[in-house]
């Protein structure tokens, strides 16, 4: 039980501070508007790195399916946790995105740009191309995932795991986050989706469901490809 | 006594750098005039790091009386030492805001807008909103102090917990900081308020003491959930 | 065998983060573009951190011939490895450029500027000056190897190093990267601008090879000259 | 007398990545221009955290004439040390001045701004005011002084105490760099000034000897009055 209330919290607490910072830095009338990419990929970075030292010993910190769903093919988690550990990501994505949207309402309101609003929950391309936005989620999460096991090579002293997991998530923005907005997470991006769908948000526009798959399938993908090379490579 | 002097002197240096960091990117005349949000998230998580370096030994390095009485609520701390704590924090406050005066007093000087020279010392909402604000500097503090429980669960290495504490600050500040400035410490915010109303500060203009109540109620609400919560949580 | 797949796959890993950064805040219609040499400063750190730890153990995470070869003429390689770690360096950052170009192939072909395009894959120099370049190329490289010579020091604890080597790499960047755009790696340059000349960019533009013997005698220089300043230190 | 040798290559270590950040964010046709206050906060930190980490262990890596002299009056180091130390500094400061002026050539002679090359090499106040100028020096000094003296309270594990010192450096330019550009040390101030004076720099202008007073007694007071204050806190 422990550990999917921690995913839950852990997720909650990821897109509080995540889709907050794309909150903080764009919306109209923040004090922090004009911050832009440097301070929401430091920022994201932050937002894995909190819940991940909070929570990593109750559930290992996955507040993501593709990482669940890729590290039970690896034989690292039980496949029957799974479902739970996604249920629990979903619903706390959403809650924290409920929350950014409690806290930053009247900023949502004086905003006028529709695409500036859904960017506060979730993820878009910059060039709308289905195969090639697949690819960039497919290797984004590729990245992520194969680095996160490759912290298991370092003999690093404990703690030290959870400021390798923050350069992870900077690196992926920072190198790869203007293509797609490096979702690399189904939950990340499909939870505060919904909360955009179904929040009373001030002329809100199109929640964009159309987009969903690849960032349902891009993650899983790459994610998958991580763990298989992973695997591959006969680390002696 | 080491407890009182540790806080008293550890708040000092906290608003030295803190308020410093403000002055420094947003006064007239200031050699870093336009670091904006990125340099200001940043340094005040150093601010809280190098006292919390210091002085985490001789007292906890709380700096933050929100904190303090969560922990004693939380049993951590004994009640009696509670007001000791929060005297020398809010002393330590109002001492380093009379240095960040003393120390750039001629770009307070060269300053004209009344609300940028008041911005040194307290914060302020970006859209006054009373329940809206109080929920910000909760749910801030709600995070600040939830993550400091949670680093009792990463059985870090001595002295990587201070990083962590960076890390906390910088990101509360980078996702949230654009609503209410991030107060999230009634000492932060109402020493150095305390300071801009009595010190000779060339045309200030108001202290804005009606927004007090803001940055007391909302650290404490939020804090106190925050343990509550922590204590709440099955940690086998 | 185990070495060179580390070599090669780190060092494609490294060129795609790194490429990728300056494809990311460079070109025209990606989300990210604007992020500056601040973004890209500290991004090819991480670029570097990131197989650092996961190949660290495997080969010693290179990446980088003039390291490899400076390292054996230290005696700290043995120089029969050296041909096939600099083969699997300059084929993985081959095919780390390839992935840059697949991903970013949207935004190459919404970019017109040749150098733009270019300066996705390799380096050119702020002011083109033969003997200056090399100097600037020779004196980061030597930043570099002697700064990862000197992390034997430290007595760090195991993991702590991969710290150093992201401050080293974001360091140079930021103190000298705005002269020669700092390669201080010849795989690093010469195989991206490889795959500029092969891959079928539109309208590229010159691959401009006359530069390429800068890249790759200025970090031979450099590296050797630090192996040969730390051999002759005392340490004690 | 390895002590010297690490005092004099880590101090020109300090200065070529140091004034190389002014260099290559503020000199026109670098290809950097325009970092700004962030990137030169940052990059000094990883500055003195290099030299830091390779020189700890054979000098403790001072670089600075204020936390030698300190440290003698402190009893932590031996007055006759104490000649060689500076001279090594100074020399050092100096020397690495000379590699940025030959690294950068090109682009100073492309500057026209006298301030703007002297700035390369040293510091000035935003606001010429002896008594504020000087106080802002000692205050610097202080908290890099009395944080440094801290780190020994933390307990931390071998090597992190470098980057506590990284942290201190940055967090000191961030928060009070505006007012005098921070010298917090003579050798870096007055190597370099010197530097300046000696070098065939194109159309240089004056080297503003008349405000070197400032940044010697500035530093040395504020970390003489931090290891008094440090010694008189009864640490239990």
């Amino acid at each position: 039980m422990l550990m999917y209330i921690a995913e839950f919290l852990g997720t909650m607490i990821l897109i509080l501070l995540g889709d907050g910072v794309v909150a903080n830095v764009n919306l109209d009338k923040s004090g922090m508007k004009g911050g832009g990419s440097i301070q929401v990929s430091f920022a994201w970075g932050f937002a894995v790195m909190i819940p991940a030292f909070i929570f990593g010993a109750a559930s290992g910190a996955h507040f993501n399916p593709a990482v669940t769903v890729a590290l039970a093919a690896d034989g690292s988690l039980p496949w029957d946790l799974v479902p739970g550990y996604v249920i629990a990501q979903f619903a706390g994505a959403f809650t924290g995105a409920v929350l950014v949207y409690l806290l930053f309402k009247d900023q949502l309101d004086a905003t006028e740009s529709q695409a500036t609003k859904r960017g506060v929950f979730c993820t878009s391309p910059a060039i709308p191309n289905t195969g090639r936005n697949l690819l960039s989620e497919a290797i984004g999460t590729f990245v992520l995932v194969f680095a996160i096991k490759g912290i298991g090579q370092t003999g690093a002293v404990p703690g030290l795991s959870n400021l390798f997991v923050f350069g992870i998530i900077v690196s992926i923005g920072m190198s790869l986050g203007g293509l797609t907005g490096y979702a690399i997470n189904p939950a990340r991006d499909l939870g505060p989706r919904l909360a955009h769908a179904v929040l009373p948000i001030k002329d809100k526009g199109s929640s964009n469901w159309k987009y969903a798959p690849i960032v349902l399938f891009g993650p899983l993908i790459g994610a998958l490809a991580a763990v298989l090379l992973y695997s591959a490579i006969p680390w002696a």
